[in-house]
């Protein structure tokens, strides 16, 4: 039986969030957080380790996702289908916030150098267990090495552009169409003209 | 009419980079690294600001290098295979020394939590220059940015291999295998099939 109410987590989240966001991470304290989230600092304490903790409070459940979705998927599938087959299920399990959330944490990980680089170690992280996923089921040490760090890429450019839009489209159709445009960019010359497609359009 | 002789520089790299994979980089000092070099302190801060800079030394001068041969590209070119066809310049101009001296200089960097954020600074600052060389040659910023991340990724990549052998392979081989690969493991399924190859083998 859970001692403490559901949603408190969420709720000392928000409240960090929204302070980090008017005051600054630096200025903001646990005693601001508590307040602002009608709970107490022991209660904090009982769901993070210290305020940093609160940005990167999901920061293992990712890789570990990642992991259990490439061990599971069917035998058939190439490292990329994979990849490309749980764009949605990743989405629901991390991104549920909205676009408006990440854009706020966003803001207040790249205003200061230590949260930055946790966040580039939280990244790493991630390709570290794509990178062993796929190793561990069977794939060659450079496919498993090139798929994880192009997830992470893919990833990466689809959330900027969710961010920039502010969640107009959904993400998982951004990863899917960075994807298309990836496999254009890295196609060929031969095949490029074979598919009547561009790798880029020029103005 | 330049005022030390020439290999100074080399010399004194050299000699940071041999006492540094010997006794560690915090325990090094700049005595020790123009003692061994038999130049003074005076000149060796001519050449750097201090022992850190040394490991960076030519930390600009990939990203200025990538930036002008995007512009110079002839303009039928797609941006990957500009980047392919500037593989050989890259490797005589930045890794003329060899496999031996990137393993012991990669084993300094990642002992240290400072060296190891700086270095990867720098790829972020390669992957920026590759990403704006891009957009100014009017590629859209889907384009540019995914191009960048991944010429960012095949480099590291190769780079890995090409320590990993001990320079056993030469680094532009490895370059374009590596591209090669990525193409493989990037492709859809129908392409896949069609070129009757797998992107991945098994064991």
């Amino acid at each position: 039986m859970s001692r403490w109410e559901p949603g408190t987590r969420e709720r000392l989240e928000q409240a960090a969030l929204e302070l980090f966001v008017e005051r600054g991470f630096a200025e903001t304290t646990v005693p601001q957080i508590t307040e602002r989230a009608g709970v107490t600092t022991r209660t904090f304490f009982r769901h993070f380790s210290d305020k940093r903790e609160v940005l990167f409070a999901n920061e293992t459940e990712l890789p570990a996702l990642a992991a259990r979705m490439i061990a599971e998927a069917a035998p058939e599938l190439s490292p990329m289908e994979i990849i490309a087959g749980g764009f949605e299920q990743v989405v629901a399990a991390q991104f549920a916030e909205g676009a408006e959330h990440f854009v706020a944490r966003q803001s207040v990980v790249y205003a200061d150098d230590g949260l930055r680089e946790r966040e580039m170690r939280k990244m790493a992280a991630l390709t570290d267990a794509l990178h062993q996923g796929f190793l561990t089921r069977g794939s060659d040490e450079l496919t498993a090495a090139l798929t994880a760090q192009v997830t992470t890429t893919i990833f990466g450019v689809a959330i900027t552009r969710w961010m920039r839009d502010r969640g107009a489209t959904p993400l998982p159709e951004l990863l899917h169409d960075t994807l298309t445009h990836l496999r254009r960019v890295m196609a060929d010359p031969g095949w490029i003209d074979a598919q009547a497609t561009q790798p880029e359009s020029r103005p």
